[in-house]
C-alpha cells in the first residue's frame, strides 16, 4: 500500500481539476484565487547571456486554467536581447509589443521550402507564430523592449533549439550533430561544453 | 450556374486557408502580412454610454490566425467605464491589466449556485474568465484603465447580455422578459426602446 | 499524508472512468446500469414562479456518459410557463416538442447584430440553439407543454441569465448592473433582493 | 475552366457554413428556417421486413446543425419490430422510449470479451450506446413502440451490420464471409442473394 | 478510508500520465523505456481457426503513447488466413503489406449504399480503412503474409463482427439475430454455440 | 468575377472532401483508388549528404486520408546514414525498425531540462517520438537500415532543424543565430552558405 500511496501523492491533483468540463475536485473548494495571478507588470532582469527573460503564466501559476487552452507570457529584452529560436510543441503564439522594437520571424516547414517570414515590430504591433514552427524575437531598438505573448494551450511547452540540440542531458552523440549541422565533431563537442542558458524560468 | 457562382463568390476564402493543417489556398501566396496587425497601442475613444471600447484582433483582422485557436483584444476604460456583463460562446479569456484598477468578476453556472468570483486587479494582475461564463470589468481607479485580453479561439464571439436580451433585432416578446426578470411588461418595453451601445466595434 | 488523502477522497472517481477511450476504472466493474436512467416519462410539477421545470439526464445521472459528449433534458411547461433566457456554456441544444405549442428563440452574437431567430413550435417540431447563445422557450398554447432536449455535452451546464446577473452569490456590485442595464442603483438593488428561482433541479 | 466549375458546383455549400465557428456563408443569409425541422411527431410506416423505420434529423435536414455535433432520430417499431444490430461510426447514441417496451443492448469490444449489456426499457427509460459499438433495439411489447434518439454528431452515419456484411455492393468475396461466420460458401451466397432492407431512409 | 484507498489502487495510473499535455505523474520518473517496445519482427503462430494473428502495440504496451493518438499492430497470415470483418470504434487504420498478397476491403455506410471498396495488395502497397467502417484482409497469396498497421488512437479498440454478434457474453436474444440476418432461430442458436476465436491477443 | 474564379481554381478540392465527417465532394465519385498507394517496398537511393531518404505517404499521396489523422513514411538509411534532428509540428511519430540498427532519440522540453531519451533499436523494435519534440535516427549498424514510421496526422509536416535554422529562404539575420548558437557571425554566414539537403522529397 505504501508505494501506491506515494504514487498517488506524486499526482498533480490540480491537473485533475476539470476533465471534460466536469470538476473532479469538489467545485465548492474553488475560489477567485484559482483564476488569479499578479506581478506581470514587473520588468525581470535581463542580465544573462541572451539578454532576455520569459515570464510564463500558465497552468503551473493559475490552476484554474486547466483544460481551458490558453496561457500568457511576458518577455523582457535588454538592448540587443534575443529570445532565441524555439518552438512551442502544443501552441500557437500571438505576440504584442508593449515597448521597444523587435525583429521577429518564423520559418515554415520543409514542404514550404523553409521560407522565413519576418517583420520589424513596434509598440502596438502584433505577430502570429503558428503552432510548432521555429521562431525568434530580437530587440533591434535603442532601449529595452517588452512583449506580451498569449499561447493557445494551458501548458504550451518551450523547446529552445540550441539548448535542446547542443545542451541536452545527456549530450546527443556528436556524430549526429556533426553530420546534421555540417561541422566537425570537435566543433560539436566544443558547443556541447558551453553553458546553454534557458531564458524561461 | 449564375446563382451558384454568386454563392461561391460569397465564400470567405480566407477561412479556407488552413483546414486540418493543410493549406487550401496555395501556400506560396501567404506572406508575413497574413500574420501581422498594427495599432494595438492606440487608446481608442471611450466617449460612449459605457465608457469602454473593445478592439478585437482576431481572424477578421489577421487571416493567418485561422484554425489556430487564439486571438487578442485591447480594452480601454474611461473613469468608471464598464465592460458590461457578456459571454464569449467559443473562448476562455485571460486578461492582463496594463494600466489602472479594475473590479472584475464572473458568475458560475446554476449547478454551482451562480457563485460570483471577483478580484480588484491592478497593473500586472491577471484573471481568467472560463469559456461561456458571464463576466464583466469595471474601472474603479482614479483615471483611465487599459486591459489586454487573450481568447482561446480565432473567432471567440461576444454576447453582451443586456444588448442580446433587451436590444435584439427584432425585440424578444416582452412577456418572456417580464417573467424572466420579474418586472412588468411596461418596464421591459421601456428597456427595449433604449439604445443599447455595443462597445465591440 | 492526511491532507493528501483527503484530497484524493474528494475526487469524483466516475469522472476518471474513460480518459481518451481507455478505462481508468476497471472495466469489469461496469455494467448495464451505468448506461441506464428511468423516469423521464414523468411530468414534473411546474408549480413555481416560472411555470417550467427542467429534468436533466447527464453524466451526474448516467456515469457511463462520461467523455461521450451527449446528454438529455425533459422540460415541462405549465400554461404560459417559461424556460427563461439562458445559455449552455459547453453545448448546442436540439429541442423536440412532444406536447403543446412553444414560442422559442435565440439571439446571435454582437457581430451579427444580436439578431433574434424565433419559431412557434408544435408537436413534432425541432429547433436548434447553437452553443453558447442565449435562448428561451415560452408555452404559448392552451394547455401544458413538454419538450425533449438533447445537448452536445455530457455536462452542458446551464446559466440562467437573470439568476446569474441579479441572483449571484454574493451579488454583483450594483453600479455594474445599473450601467449595464440602463437602470438606477435602486432598481438593481430591488432586483437583487428578489428570489430567483432555478428551474433546473 | 468548365470542369473546375462543375467541381465547385458539386460542393455541398451548406457544409461550409460554419468552419471553426466562423461563417463561410454570409451569415446575413441565415435565418430561423436553417435551424428548424418539422414532422417528427408523425408515425412512419413500419410495413417492412424489419418492422422498424428510422427518421433521421441531421445536417442533411437542418443545415444549421453543421459543426454543432448533435442530431436526432425517431424510431418507429411495429410489434416485434427490430432496429437490427448496427453501429454509428462517428457518434454515441442516447435513446429515450416514448411508447412501448424495447429490449436493447450493445456489445463491448474484443478486449472486454464482447460482453453484452442489455435492458428492457419502458416509456421514459433512457439508455446509452457508446460510440462505435454494435447495438440493437427490439420491440418486445404488446403494441407499437416509439423511441427518440439523440446522437453526438451532426452526421453520425449508420452501418447496419447485416447489410454491410451480406448486402454490400458489390458483394464481399464469399470465402471471407464463410470463414468469418463459420458457415459454408453456399450459405453465404444464399444470404448475399437476399434483399437487405435499410430501415434508415 | 479503506474502500477509498482501494478505489485509488484500482486506478490505472499510466492513463493519468499525460492529460492535456501536462504530466500527472512526476515527469522525472519517465524514461526511454516508457516509449519503447520490442519484438514486432517476430512472426506469431497462425495455427488457429482464422489463420491470422494480430499483435497490438498500443498504450497497454507503451505507456508513453497515452494521449498521443497513435498505435501499431502487426498482422500475420497463414495461407488463406483471414483477418475477419471488424471495426475500430476509435481509429482509422492505414495498412502496409510487408510480405505476401492480401485481398482487402471496407464497406461504406448505409447512406452511401454499403459500397464495397477493395484492392489486392502486394508488398509495399498501402490501404486506408476509415474510422468505424467494417473491413477485412484475406491472404490470397501462395505463402504467408505479413502486414503492418498503424491506427489513429492510442487505444483504438477492435470489434470482430462475428464475435460480437454471435459470440457475445451472454448471447444476444436469438430472435434479434434471426430477424437481422434473415435466418431461423435454430441457425442462430447453432452459430451461438460455436467457438468464436479472437485473433487479437 | 475573373479573379474570384481563379482563386476558386487554386483551391485544393481534395482537402474539402470530408469536413466534420460529411462529404463535401460527391461521395459517389470516391473509389478504392482514393484510399490506395503503392511502392513503399522500394528502397530509395540514399546517395545524398545525409545518407537517408524519407518517403512520405500522407494526404498528398492518398486523398482519402483527409481528416482521418494518420499517415506513414518509409525511411531508408545508408551505412552511417542520418535522419537529422527534426520535428513534426502536428504529429506524434511511432517508428518500427524493419532492417538494421538505429540509434534514435528525442529531447524533452526546457521545463523538463532538455533530457535526451535514446535507444538503440534493432529489427522489430518500436519507439515513440511525442508531438513537437526534436528527434533523430542514426544508422549505427553494419549495413543499410529501413524504418517504417506512422504519424498521427494526415499532414504532419517536417521541420529539419538545421535547414530551418541555417537554410531558410531568405536567411535569418546572422546576429540572431550567432547569439543563439554561441558562435561568431562569420561562422553563421559560413553555415548559411552551405547547401542544406532535405531528405524528405
Amino acid at each position: 500500500m505504501k508505494a501506491q500511496e506515494e504514487t498517488v501523492d506524486a499526482l498533480d491533483l490540480d491537473v485533475l481539476m476539470f476533465v471534460n468540463g466536469k470538476f473532479c475536485k469538489d467545485p465548492k473548494l474553488a475560489n477567485a484565487d484559482d483564476f488569479f495571478f499578479s506581478g506581470l507588470q514587473i520588468a525581470r532582469s535581463t542580465q544573462n547571456p541572451l539578454g532576455s527573460t520569459v515570464t510564463a503564466v500558465n497552468v503551473d501559476q493559475i490552476a484554474g486554467l486547466n483544460t481551458l487552452g490558453i496561457s500568457l507570457a511576458r518577455i523582457d529584452f535588454a538592448r540587443n536581447g534575443l529570445n532565441p529560436p524555439h518552438t512551442h510543441p502544443r501552441a500557437t503564439e500571438i505576440l504584442l509589443v508593449l515597448e521597444g522594437t523587435l525583429y521577429v520571424g518564423f520559418v515554415t516547414s520543409n514542404a514550404d521550402n523553409n521560407r522565413l517570414f519576418t517583420k520589424v515590430l513596434n509598440k502596438g504591433d502584433v505577430f502570429v507564430f503558428p503552432i510548432g514552427l521555429i521562431h525568434f524575437q530580437l530587440n533591434v531598438g535603442e532601449g529595452n523592449a517588452v512583449a506580451q505573448a498569449a499561447l493557445s494551450s494551458q501548458n504550451p511547452g518551450v523547446i529552445t533549439i540550441a539548448n535542446a540540440v547542443f545542451g541536452s542531458d545527456p549530450p546527443i552523440n556528436p556524430e549526429v550533430l556533426a553530420k546534421a549541422f555540417q561541422v566537425d565533431n570537435k566543433a560539436v563537442e566544443y558547443l556541447q561544453k558551453q553553458f546553454w542558458y534557458d531564458n524561461n524560468n
